[in-house]
């Protein structure tokens, strides 16, 4: 193992730049990972237009596949040279909050175990995995051997995407028998209409506008696609379901439009599950929220992660019930990164998602 | 039975007036209720300043404790002279909504079986019972024998200000251990104060300005309260958390402060439990939200009704689980509700709920 | 409309036949069912043979498509000659039960409001469907218009068989990523499959004997399938899911043998969901049911009815979530519906399903 | 810190004994904690009576009160001289099973992170506390801080007792207005009859026959109280709920007639919720079960621990919700820690617990 290494790093804002950095020492509960395989988030992209603040050097990334180069010494059930991942969201496991069953709130070593979006490690507080080594911290919580027979590509959606998607048809609590509006086909978006369909819901549909997301809408589960470029989403959805609205409507965008829109495509009594990542204030109309007399909920969900949710995501991927490869648009060297993200920051030539390989 | 009654109905924004009007006829489905008691809401002072419209003419309000005079010829299950109350809501029990366990929602007869706070019928959609007698419809569903040792006022609160308040509680998931704020000490705060107690909260924490209202609410269960006319809330409330937030938040007013507030004092993985009627939009500000990251849970409620709701309620009561008589401060006969308008619109003498009496 | 029709009744333990009977006069809350297609249920069997005793004269089924002859006075939200089905269990919707959420449990007219089983009635406590009317019970809680497109064999498995197999998934709370065992692939063990398949399963294990139905298990969803005459199934499970053992098991045939082999293939903290109807005691082996120490659950669950469900179940079939259309091996007319019977009772010729048209 | 302390070890069926043991040395994620108070569990004297299997030598014991002695060196947020107390079980955090929200069935290490009752290490899989000194595993994960203000004797029923008394209310789902019976009145029974009162439970009826522990149950919060050697119990529930049977029933020590009973008092659709230790099969009779129909619901619990449970629970004694100082019979010093299991085994001079003070 060399001394150093390369890693894509914050430098300041509208600046991501790869540079030379000690390979990291590992702790007695760490693991070092030897990144094969990462992506670039939507999140990363906020970081780099200084929308999101994080240190100067900050190693970025958060959705690792790699393989374990060493453990620490108080690491058990694992061995060196396993293929694993990590999710992007790393608790713990000893904080009030994961013993709560809120991970990904996890306030380890605060006064009161609870910190918001505690649980949000890689890339924000701590060097992260666009790199060719990450540090895992807390590692028998976090480290997921990926089964036999499964590609880097094959998982490389489970850190976060997949992760985020499906836990906005979880946390809708999607039945048998719905009907699930989804706000955004990006690639979280995407994954939420996939999870929609892997719970039983029987009326889906996806709201975009760029063609080739709604296509890969269809192909993920949904039922109904609405171009909001060229019809009122509100109406459309009210029309789809008989004038009935839906159980479950999910956003996956962060803005006020699409938070709006799902809360009035709501039938009274609905869900409305939230995955964005919001930059300014939301407004809830009054007559939207029927003045709060609808027996509305509306929950938001932050990415769990841990090694148990990890291992679920890919017996789905093993099981054969969502195929995410086709999300992997783009592949480049770590090396040409830079190059990656002016691509996937701009939305250019249809990107989804990069893989990015160290 | 006489062939008229007297009624207090709506006339025009601002004027509630008694009125002689026929006793109802009586439907195959329905009961008639003679009511020996009945109260003022504060939905009703809202339809009295026309804030919130119904028809003219129509008789006001939905908390009936009676009895019954006529039984509908389909209805079974019931003797006529039993003593009954009916929910503030009362579904139809077959209804989509219904059956989906959203009777608050009850859209029997539309197209969906939906409609927002469609439940809602008593002095809303038909005459109510600020009146001599009053229609209960869907009776089998609706009616509650009240049990033998309960007096009128004990079970007064029943249909609508103490189902309101514990359901505050109830769809916080209030669990033992928690934390809980209540914002507001009118009647239906301090049943939901009361609500926290009942399911195992252990720090409550009751806001209000009015000294009677937050001595009422250590009664009913605070350990604490907070004049906010003395002190910012939201920094009393951390500070008895010791930093940490509430487990839940119940909103009891109405207003764009209150629930600020309520979702500034949740910790992350907090639930805002909402009970208030809205008469604006609402702004959820950024920071208090984490930006959507924070696993937060927003829910609104619409008061239970239906005859086993009212029948554990009533159960509460005759347990000697929360003792609601203290909250009538005024008695009134029929005769001079609009006097009793008067004096609850205006909140003077320390009114909490007054007691009407035909 | 005729004044007489035929009925297949119960007249002695070993003796269904064909009877001359009135059509049944219509109440107010009522609706006259033209019975287009139904089936014979394996409970019908045990009627037949005495060992679910009923009266005699009953007519006999519970899962009736048809169209609606005529309605009650106070059946609103319907028109005659509308294509409908009705749910096995017909909830009146205003008993506690119903209210409590429990409508399988009916009780309207008893003094609690709660009955076990109560809410199943057709060829139970009431005259049933496999005749050429039927009456059904609270016809606003329980009619469910059939969506254009869908046939009537489409439909036929949503009264009993569906709903039945799919609360054994919905009670489990099959979560994505679960692995599932589904013990007998009879039609409600099939239906279970598809149930777990439709919820996120990734591993699910169908257990049966007969090759035809561990064939039909893998098309509607299960990964594996164990022939219990050939290996021993707890060992199956346990090697098939490493070692771990399943999330879920579900029994479907109502025996000691799939009972315990359910509880002894649960992981620690799993869950037993049973929809067996159970002919004797049942025992629970101390070390399958670790001492009480495995924070283990039993849950059981009758057939949910009511329209809202029927409703939901027919969106899953518009939806091509779920083809029951393959269960439907056998046709006959009402006029041979002995011989059907005949057939059905003793599994002749591969038979899973038999449709009945009147 | 001497090098040496007094333990009570298993040494034979029928016989633990004090020895002296090496103080244990404190690995890095361990903390040891200077015990100040413990007690003697049931669970003891059947291991005691070589019932349950331990190894020779085992310190026997898993309810610690005590001072933190030295802390490991990777665990933070703690410091030396804290008063603390650790659960009965003692999750990782990091094993699946703990990722999944089922902390008592931890299986860290382990090859699918699942283990029976795997939590529960105190006294049996590892040195318990009944001893100068105990060694915390996971200390993180574990230790809780004593609010100021409580005694040991005010905590002492945290790490089990309570925790499993109340889980018992807490499984059962136990909500506002319910009836509930609790089966068996020794402390754990004690603890969930107090947890049924702190979640709402209007109608609580307590089965013993030892008049002070039924006097103890009205104090804890019975309403009602039955003595089984004087009436038939489920005859007694019968009557006092009207003849409607208990929303919940709590099984507290592990027989087959309190299992039986328990099941036969629900309502159709009720929740038997069991906390005892069983030591052989149990029977469930077919009519109790309604032959599968009832929607019933068994569900085991294992005593819940983590720090997060601790300080809740503390919460609620600090609270003055629930005062179970009075369950603290009889006091010893450890030295005379023979003498304690005799009167305790015994079940002599009306012992509810001991308190053993090293």
């Amino acid at each position: 193992m060399p001394g150093t290494m390369k890693a894509a790093v914050f430098a300041r804002p509208g600046r991501i730049e790869l540079r030379e950095k000690p390979v990291p020492e590992v702790g007695p509960l760490d693991a070092l990972l030897r990144v094969t395989t990462t992506t670039i988030c939507g999140t990363d992209v906020h970081i780099l237009k200084g929308e999101y603040p994080v240190a100067e050097g900050l190693t970025i990334g958060h959705e690792p596949v790699g393989v374990i180069e060493r453990l620490g010494s108080a690491v058990k059930g694992y061995r060196e040279g396993q293929r694993a991942i990590a999710g992007a969201i790393t608790p713990s496991g000893h904080s009030n909050a994961c013993l709560c069953g809120f991970c990904s709130q996890d306030g380890a070593g605060t006064a009161h175990g609870w910190k918001p979006s505690g649980g949000w490690k890689f890339g924000n507080t701590i060097d992260g995995c666009q790199a060719d080594y990450v540090l895992v911290p807390d590692a028998m919580a976090n480290l997921a051997p990926v089964p036999e027979g499964l590609s880097d590509e094959q998982v490389l959606m489970c850190p976060d995407i997949m992760s985020t998607g499906l836990v906005g048809a979880e946390s809708g609590h999607v039945r048998i028998g719905d009907a699930v509006a989804v706000f955004a086909q990006g690639p979280i978006g995407l994954c939420a209409t996939g999870g929609a369909k892997l719970m039983g819901a029987t009326t889906i549909i996806a709201v975009d506008r760029v063609p080739e997301r709604l296509e890969m809408a269809r192909r993920l589960g949904a039922d109904h696609v609405v171009d909001f470029s060229r019809e009122n989403p509100v109406e459309a959805i009210r029309r789809l379901t008989d004038g009935r609205g839906v159980d479950v409507a999910i956003e996956a965008l962060g803005t006020q439009g699409t938070f709006e829109a799902a809360l009035r495509v709501l039938r009274p009594g609905g869900t409305l599950s939230s995955l964005g990542v919001y930059s300014g204030d939301l407004r809830i109309p009054l007559d939207a929220f029927a003045a709060g007399l609808g027996d509305h909920r509306i929950i938001t969900s932050l990415c769990p992660g841990g090694k148990e949710r990890m291992r679920r995501l890919m017996e789905v991927i093993a099981g054969g019930r969502l195929d995410l490869k086709p999300l992997v648009t783009h592949r480049f060297p770590l090396d040409r990164i830079e190059e990656a993200y002016d691509l996937f920051s701009h939305q250019r030539d249809g990107v989804l998602k990069v893989a990015i390989t160290p």
